[in-house]
């Protein structure tokens, strides 16, 4: 996608292949700081502490990090120890373990001293079928908002929560690869914005990245979706993943399941754009037993932004003292998904669709 | 309520019946700021500009509003005229526009030397009603309550939305009236307090009205109420309301909606707290017609708090630039009402229900 015009991935590696770079997103939408990440430490830093987020790129940039590894300790030992660090750095993205099984399985059978060169080459295959991944995402995703009907002026409009654009994978986003799609193809087309609490990825990357691709959009804070559905102002709602069961239980960011709860009980579509790689056939029943990640109560107690003198300040919002929880995501049963998006195709969030799915991927 | 330990209501007039004392609410949690209102026009500031806020304090507050007109002009022109600008300071709150209507009517029949005498007992009389109010509701939500078997732990708990505490009234709350007075009768209970963006209301003022008084609470972000409910941590959902339509609907802070379709979703009972002056028995159909106030977007793409030093800083949270849509309430349907706790006794959101209420009431 564009910034500032130009074309940009969210990560790329050094032309001499022992770097990796990434965009601090903590700093948007004030600021775009690109970072050089040189071991699986930085890469871990860098994911632990979401410079980079969404389950597609926290992929990606685990892939880089054991390229990283292979670079200066390609053994066994050192490949799987970095794999069980960076697999630690967020709990709830399945794909991140995914994508470092994914190189061990690749790297592991090779001689030690071919590893290096191949982590590099399976990082960026990684992360080219990311990108090949999205575009279908938005492909199928644009088909089945061509069958709405706007329901007021002619503009379709979308609500999305969280970012699950450009910025949380490596190209395209998935909820918004249709949008991106829909704008390509000329429709006209508005995108209410989550801000998302307590993290804000929606005011600060979703608003920033459709801004960059000149989609119309309009932000609201998490509470209005409810509202604003009543007021029959959204078409659709699509939401990207962290986790879907096989049961077709969602795992998403905290409040998704406000909004397909508000979406069922005004008819508004619901829909789930999720790569394979989220989904986690394992997992039988998500509303009992997906694991849940719960973060610094500080992130719900105190909130930064740019002052007026344009310093980035972070400011308490709570007495002091005051107790916080912080649940990072919630599960939205499958029962209110109107369809999951795929790579290979819109399916029913239903198990006997999932598991055929499944099975039919290599 | 106790603030300090000291008992203290949300406003009081001067003991020379020449200025009314208020808390510049919008200075909380950092700071208790008690501000002097010494005419119509710094009354219309502090309703309009959310000093005080909560239906029945904006009551109690207006209604003293009109005792100050009085002091300096108590002719009908001027007493209407300053009725007229009270009641456009906040456009939703039904009990501003009845209680500016019972003090015209209790003034307007005496002899223009008689009124200001009148208007300061007629002010006091109304916040003390509003006591009384808050009391009796206590009394009646707390019955409710006793119904309840707390699913974990033996400890009741209890989820609201927005301020309807002590800070929403003149004393006690409507919505926290139960609580508090759970917490007399030695309950053990437990508040989850929805920060509620974009006001923080919760975080500001409902987490430091609760901490004050000694509730255990825990603040999150609006986000999490779902999830909680999935989880069997929420017992109740207790919440106020800015205006109730005869059919049941009840008008109250955005994202109000969002909560009651995850009680019905999780078979958690969700009561509102409706003093009568919030009953707008000539709104017939809530959904439909209640009219919603549009907000400033700076409130969604700004936020204030204490920085590290101290000081009170606003923070850009979203884009330059970045469109916002910011309702201030939203509307749930009377279907998803579990009941209607009023200080005349717990009905049920029901047309019928509500029409011998309202006639029952002097």
């Amino acid at each position: 996608m564009r910034v500032d015009g130009q074309p940009r991935r969210t990560l790329w590696p050094a032309a001499t292949l022992d770097a990796l770079f990434v965009i601090d997103q903590r700093q948007l939408p004030h600021r775009l700081a690109i970072e050089s990440l040189a071991s699986v430490e930085a890469v871990f830093v860098a994911i632990r502490d979401m410079w980079v987020r969404g389950a597609p790129l926290i992929g990606a940039t685990a892939a880089y990090g054991l390229a990283l590894q292979a670079n200066v300790d390609a053994s066994d030992d050192a490949l799987r120890g970095a794999a069980m660090q960076l697999s630690s750095a967020r709990p709830t993205a399945v794909n991140l373990a995914w994508a470092l099984q994914r190189m061990l399985r690749r790297l592991l059978p090779l001689p030690s001293a071919l590893r290096a060169d191949a982590a590099w080459r399976e990082a960026a295959a990684l992360a080219d079928e990311d990108v090949a991944t999205n575009q279908a995402i938005g492909r199928h995703g644009l088909q089945l908002l061509s069958a709405l009907q706007p329901r007021r002026d002619g503009v379709l409009n979308v609500l999305t929560h969280c970012n699950a654009g450009w910025l949380a994978t490596v190209d395209w986003g998935t909820a918004l690869a249709p949008v991106y799609q829909a704008q390509a193809a000329g429709w006209k087309l508005h995108v209410w914005v989550d801000e998302t609490r307590p993290r804000n990825q929606g005011a600060s990357l979703t608003a920033w990245e459709l801004a960059q691709q000149g989609v119309p959009h309009t932000l609201v804070v998490d509470n209005a979706g409810g509202h604003l559905m009543q007021r029959g102002q959204v078409d659709a709602v699509i939401v990207g993943c962290d986790r879907v069961a096989a049961n077709g239980d969602v795992c998403n960011k905290i409040g998704t399941y406000l909004k397909a709860l508000a979406a069922r009980d005004n008819g508004v579509p619901f829909y789930v754009a999720m790569p394979l790689s989220t989904l986690d056939i394992n997992l039988h029943d998500g509303l009992r037993d997906m694991p849940i990640e719960e973060r610094s109560a500080r992130e719900v107690t105190h909130i930064g932004g740019r002052a007026a003198n344009g310093d980035w300040v972070e400011v308490q919002l709570a007495p002091d003292g005051c107790a916080a929880a912080n649940p990072a995501f919630d599960v939205t049963p499958a029962a209110l998904v109107s369809a999951l998006i795929t790579e290979r195709g819109v399916i029913a969030a239903r198990p006997d669709d999932i598991a055929a799915l499944a099975a039919a991927t290599p």
